[in-house]
């Protein structure tokens, strides 16, 4: 009854669910994923009313380095690969911000 | 009763619920969200496994250069804002990745 009722709390705004095919005879299929309208944030910061990170790009140390956009990563803002591990329990498909000194 | 079935897929999953404060007298109390495992991309690219993005960030042409981490916006995987209209609706504190050029 729990569940049902933090489900209907969300329920209002939602993006729809994707269908599994684009309906191109070529196209590959899209993944279905139902996405509601609520934080997607569980953790990082959460005493600041929005978590905004710089960075000087000439201050890049190294040649690659990876930028969180899962909100998961143990090393925020830096990315930990924890999007991997949500990507396989979700369904979803979304990955880091490669910057590239040269 | 199909939006119920949806709920139940992902309910299996949680991050929990977060206090409302962390107990400290003089912490700032903390955003109450209540994040599940699921997917935060509803629509960008889902044709593709993973969404990766690399910049060069020699080939800056602006001073300031904003890039998404809500997975919303309109100019993917630069920023245009949509994540004020995401905190908004769902009480987030999300914003992006702010790259400065000098």
């Amino acid at each position: 009854m729990a569940s049902l009722s933090i489900c209907n709390v969300y329920a209002g705004i939602s993006y729809g669910i994707r269908p599994a095919s684009s309906g191109g005879a070529a196209a590959k299929p899209r993944r279905m994923v139902a996405v509601r309208a609520e934080a997607i944030n569980p953790d990082i910061r959460k005493t600041e009313d929005k978590v905004v990170d710089s960075v000087v790009v000439t201050e890049l140390a190294k040649p690659l380095t990876a930028y969180c956009r899962c909100w998961r990563s143990g090393t925020f803002p830096l990315c930990d690969g924890s999007h991997v591990k949500h990507n396989k329990a979700t369904g979803d498909n979304i990955g880091p911000l490669l910057l590239k000194n040269k």
